[in-house]
């Protein structure tokens, strides 16, 4: 769905103008049947939503969240629209729209927030949902601010529902996003699976609402780190959980790159976040919805254990 | 509706940590009846709404939206919050729920979020809204992304509705933030009235609805500058629109800084912005609703004209 860039090679932001490039930019963004009043006026407007309105919003720096020497515009448009995509997964809800705010400085190529701009328009498109407004600002450093809204038709599943006696279940790949940055943070490009996996991941969109249909209990997308997530379900529902290492194929990929750095592979399955794996908790009886794997238990108690004991590995970071 | 701040006097973000401070945020942000899931989970949910969803977002970045010499933590939240409201406003909608993206530098102090976070939950229940969720992460400088969601009970009402034969009309203070910025600029703190009005807009939050019931035909908030904005409506509708300035009543703080600064203090009313009034079109016959006044024609062509003939003053501004 890309549009192509009507402006000279090598242009800027500066040298096109704010008016000139939202024009291309809302180009980029095809609006849905959610729509009914996209891009261009004081404010979008969406369909009644079926249900309650889901909202999550998420704010990223450059040299922080993504770099640019690292990977494309394109790719950083794709994962930052999947992060809040995740979000609004991870309630069991379905997202209908985007809002992109991006601050940049003048001289960042067009090129560069067309680019960012065709990710997330594709991004979202995977699970149907149009970009319908934005912002475009001067800034010293690129950030990005995506919100996304999203409809909820049965009751959200939140963090806070898990009991002792249930299991602890997850969709998705979980560790290749982690395993993939510790290759580029060696300057390593390879195995370039994980590269891409940290560059553009790829959160399991129908597992949400799957789980939700299916009778999960508690549900979370892992953004952070497992276990610091599983960490969020076990305190917002006043349990503990048990982690079984066991219950984790670790891929080959984990396994090479585990070995080339001398670094358990484990650790970027239980610390990894950016995978946008959904970890949901589930009564002991239900049968897991497809694409879910058991990996651990829900018992009496607090914190979260690694299969029975305390681990003392890294579990996720803080922002701060 | 301040809470107290529970950190050593002087701390900044990085002695306090994102977890910390984003406890304390949280609590200064009521949750009205419209929320059904609050901060704190993957995202927050708002209650299905009366009609469609209106949402609008804005990216501000310090020095360049705001001065944190200028205006406190606390009038910068609650100018930040009502750029957004506003956008709703003109739509025709009621808001109901703002999500806050923060962006801060490590050494930001503590009492300053604080202060922001109770400015923007301040305007937000002018209009009984709720901040429900958020972001908050570290930057090179302040940058605020807030995103307001609504519900629009009656069709929104667009800045593409203008007919030729109908009259415009403004509702709100117009001119008075230009002169307050005029006079910032030029490092005087007095008349306080419009120094006050650019640091903290009071924007007509009842006229939005009001017109929308009254059959308003077009609608939008001045925010870049009044002829700039009526022009937004001028060719969105494909219409022409002449601007009587007698209609305005020169206010006496406008005329004192005009006379101060050697400035026509038409040029505040004219080309000024950020006082969010309300433009709104309505048929010639129309009873004009509470607030309203006549400030216009609309007539067939194209582009905005003052007393019939090209305006050579200042209109607005360009963001690069």
């Amino acid at each position: 769905m890309t549009s192509p860039n009507p402006f000279p090679a090598g242009a800027t932001l500066a040298d096109v103008g704010e008016f000139g490039l939202i024009g291309e930019l809302t180009k980029r963004f095809e609006q849905g049947p959610h729509v009914y009043v996209g891009p261009g006026d004081d404010a979008a407007v969406i369909r009644t939503p079926k249900g309650h309105v889901v909202v999550s919003t998420d704010l990223l720096v450059e040299n922080r969240h993504f770099r640019r020497d690292w990977a494309s515009a394109l790719e950083i448009g794709h994962k930052a629209a999947a992060q809040n995509l995740s979000d609004i997964n991870a309630m069991g809800g379905t997202a209908t729209s985007l809002t992109v705010g991006l601050g940049a400085p003048p001289d960042l190529p067009v090129q560069w927030a067309l680019d960012l701009a065709d990710g997330i328009a594709a991004e979202a498109a995977l699970v149907g949902a149009s970009v319908v407004g934005g912002d475009l600002t001067r800034a010293n450093e690129v950030v990005i601010a995506i919100t996304v809204l999203g409809e909820c038709e049965i009751a959200p599943v939140l963090r806070s529902g898990a009991s002792a006696g249930e299991v602890v279940a997850i969709a998705g790949r979980q560790g290749w996003a982690a395993a993939g940055l510790a290759v580029l943070g060696r300057g390593f490009r390879s195995p370039r699976v994980l590269v891409e996996a940290f560059k553009q991941p790829e959160p399991p969109y129908a597992a949400g609402l799957l789980a939700a249909h299916g009778g999960a209990t508690a549900m979370i997308d892992v953004s952070d780190g497992l276990l610091a997530d599983v960490g969020h379900i076990a305190s917002d529902s006043g349990v503990a959980i048990d982690i079984t290492t066991s219950s984790f194929e670790l891929d080959d990929p984990l396994r090479a790159v585990g070995a080339a750095l001398g670094v358990d592979p484990l650790e970027f399955v239980l610390g990894g976040g950016e995978d946008h794996a959904i970890v949901a908790t589930f009564p002991a009886d239900a049968v897991l919805p497809d694409g879910f794997r058991t990996i651990g238990v829900v018992a009496a108690g607090e914190g979260v254990t690694v299969d029975g004991t305390t681990y003392d590995g890294p579990t996720g970071h803080a922002h701060f």
